[in-house]
């Protein structure tokens, strides 16, 4: 788990003044990562560059690693920044982040000599076009939200909803890496074969459940070898950070296909994450201890070393916001769809994911993404999916304006945000993860 | 479907004298592409190169390239290959690709007059250290084999050993690409969670359950972009070429973590690809109509055009082979542990199998691989694993020198190869795919 240190005092301010408005996301104690395109004087073909974000503003690191002042152990890590490189950075590992953490937050701090020289390679974020924050080599979805697979395995197996493994396996599955796209992206209706219960065969269709899920996304940082496996111990120094994470399902599609082998087409037309990683440094204020009811089974040695309940769960809020078309052209804002927390969501934590993923020997890369699962709260009011929250689609969702829904219509935009708050921690939050649903094609 | 042109002709011989031998599976009517990294003067740094087998050599592109005497058309073709790219090559689509297999053809021909510029670039294969064939984005695992999936749904649900979407749907799941390796890459015994019937909770053990899968896979030529889907006319179109696939499952380890959302652990430790991709074009001659039962249900429209039943099937013979370490010790060859055909086996054309997986909108790109699922024949002892072929591990299997198997053991080197041989046309092959086990870590 990362130390608290100077990078965390509540009283730091930055000289960039966005920053220090209360509610943003991106005060000078985050410093996230992400890549942008400059959308002016270059179009899309221009190359990405690396940014970190502070209030408004982008600090666009291929210009400020020229800038004088910074300390020498961090020049070669903002070169390597600099050139785009973002992966390669992550993968070295927790003691150069948090060395470049350190001269990132004194050289934005309020009275930083090197104020003056860095204010040229601030951009404004709604000048930047924001891409995948990195290079995602494979994704691998997990199921950690012990609320949501009650309630969707109570729909799925009404006999069965938590099958026996659930306690002693971190239960995953292999996600589609090439339709990751960056909040923002429209996502297209997909169209599957499903099946009606009173059907003897199944169509063709445009899916008519189309659902969000509310995920956390853990990117990795330092990979292992293929045939080694990362003990628990070491497991948080694999991890370089956290995304939000829409993983849009077409329920239809999935109750049809999901046998034997798991959801496929259902899961893989499009996954949304927020385009800023919040590193593990900036989130060491937001954890709390890893709290298992009494009844639960103690895990299997490799997923229960001290360390690892030392290093303790991340507690953030997690809210979904939807705004329909209608909503939009009649002015309304975003309605907030659920909220949950992720101490109360989560059964693992992802150390646990990363040493379970690894333990029989499979390799993880730099940007290689775990998703958490749906982060339900235990309440009916809470569910992370509409699926949960329709009760399979049984109770109508009331919006403002007068509108109902039961999944997710045309021109609907789904928008996900998570925030760290704490007595005696500056507020810090992922940003927004949203997409638009565009008809079927 | 490729058309057969000139060079499909039976009669065609190089000026490479190992390509004419009768079983090489590499004749000139082949020409598959692979990735080498020469192991003189170069070590492991050196930069990856593509070359085509012929015979037993690998004709160098990045030698051949400059060659003079290359139609003007391909010279930017090799120029590409020569600077190492072969996914940019395979994602051009068949016009570019049959070019350059028909001036590969003419220029490796007996008589060719470009033989003294290119016998320079040739080096033998054994010098040669093969790489993985291409840079693998997404790796997806279908499920085509129907004998295997009626087999083992048997041991897993005897009640319903064929799920009802298994004849509408081609059952897929997305596989895992960081840990597929190339043919003569060892592979580590993983451990993992495994619960024995009569045990109340699971062990952290490596699995005793270790077994090969026999499959075939598909590389993605040309990709298509998030949002649209690919007709099955054009699905061929979209394919470059095939490779052999073991996919390594720890059966102890499936058996309990499978449900609900599909293999993990059990199937991501490693995967084994052959290092040659055999184009489409080369197996032109090694098709046959689409074969479907009476009793079977007529696919949904989507994936039942008229094109699609022209293109038809692969058909090859498939075949496995074992040599554990006392057989390689007492000096036994390799002994076949079963063999069956790509014609008989597999439910879904991999043309099919294209169009599935884009219909919802999901992108495919240039290099993925789509794997045919386990390939076993209808006679028990044409199963393509040892789960097969043992009944689930309770009927031994009897092996030469007095050993036995249920499973694989610490020392088993398990070989996969397939080849197409009909009248009128020249055998070829797709040469080995091997690996062998290691003691778990």
């Amino acid at each position: 788990m990362a130390a608290i240190d100077e990078t965390h005092d509540a009283g730091l301010t930055s000289w960039v003044a966005s920053a220090n408005v209360a509610d943003t996301d991106f005060p000078i104690q985050n410093l996230p990562f992400g890549r942008f395109r400059p959308v002016a004087p270059g179009g899309p073909g221009v190359a990405l560059r690396v940014g970190v974000a502070i209030g408004d503003e982008v600090l666009d690191l291929s210009l400020a690693a020229s800038a004088p002042g910074w300390p020498a152990e961090v020049q070669p890590l903002l070169a390597q920044l600099a050139s785009g490189d973002l992966n390669g950075f992550m993968g070295l590992g927790p003691a150069p982040h948090r060395a470049l953490r350190l001269a990132l937050s004194r050289a934005l701090r309020a009275g930083s000599p090197m104020q003056a020289a860095l204010s040229g390679a601030l951009r404004p974020q709604s000048q930047a076009g924001m891409a995948l924050p990195c290079e995602i080599g494979d994704y691998t979805d997990f199921y950690t939200g012990i609320h949501h697979a009650t309630t969707v395995g109570t729909l799925f197996r009404p006999d069965q909803p938590l099958l026996p493994n659930y306690k002693w396996v971190p239960i995953g599955y292999h996600g589609r890496s090439s339709s990751i796209v960056v909040s923002g992206t429209p996502v297209r209706r997909p169209r599957g074969q499903v099946k009606g219960p009173d059907h003897a065969e199944p169509i063709l269709s445009p899916s008519r459940r189309l659902d969000h899920e509310l995920e956390l996304g853990a990117v990795i940082g330092r990979g292992n070898a293929l045939g080694t496996s990362i003990g628990l111990d070491e497991a948080e120094d694999h991890l370089f950070g956290i995304v939000l994470l829409n993983d849009w399902s077409a329920r239809d599609v999935q109750a049809w296909e999901y046998q034997p082998l798991g959801p496929f087409l259902a899961k893989n037309f499009a996954s949304t994450v927020s385009p800023w990683i919040v590193t593990m440094e900036a989130l060491a204020p937001f954890r709390a201890p890893f709290v298992r009811a009494a009844e639960d089974p103690r895990p299997l040695p490799y997923l229960d070393a001290a360390g690892n309940r030392a290093a303790g769960q991340l507690d953030l809020v997690l809210e979904v916001q939807i705004q329909t078309a209608a909503m939009r052209a009649a002015g309304l804002p975003p309605h907030r769809l659920s909220t949950s927390r992720t101490l109360q969501a989560a059964y693992w934590t992802f150390a646990q994911l990363v040493t379970h993923h690894s333990v029989g020997g499979c390799n993880l890369r730099s940007g290689d993404l775990l998703g958490s699962g749906t982060l339900s709260g235990p309440a009916p009011d809470q569910g992370g999916s509409i699926l949960e929250l329709s009760a399979g689609g049984k109770r109508a969702l009331e919006l403002p304006g007068g509108e109902t829904r039961t999944f997710l219509q045309d021109g609907d935009t789904v928008i996900l945000r998570a925030w760290g708050e704490r007595p005696g921690a500056r507020r810090i939050g992922l940003g927004s993860c949203s997409g638009t649903v565009l008809a079927a094609a």
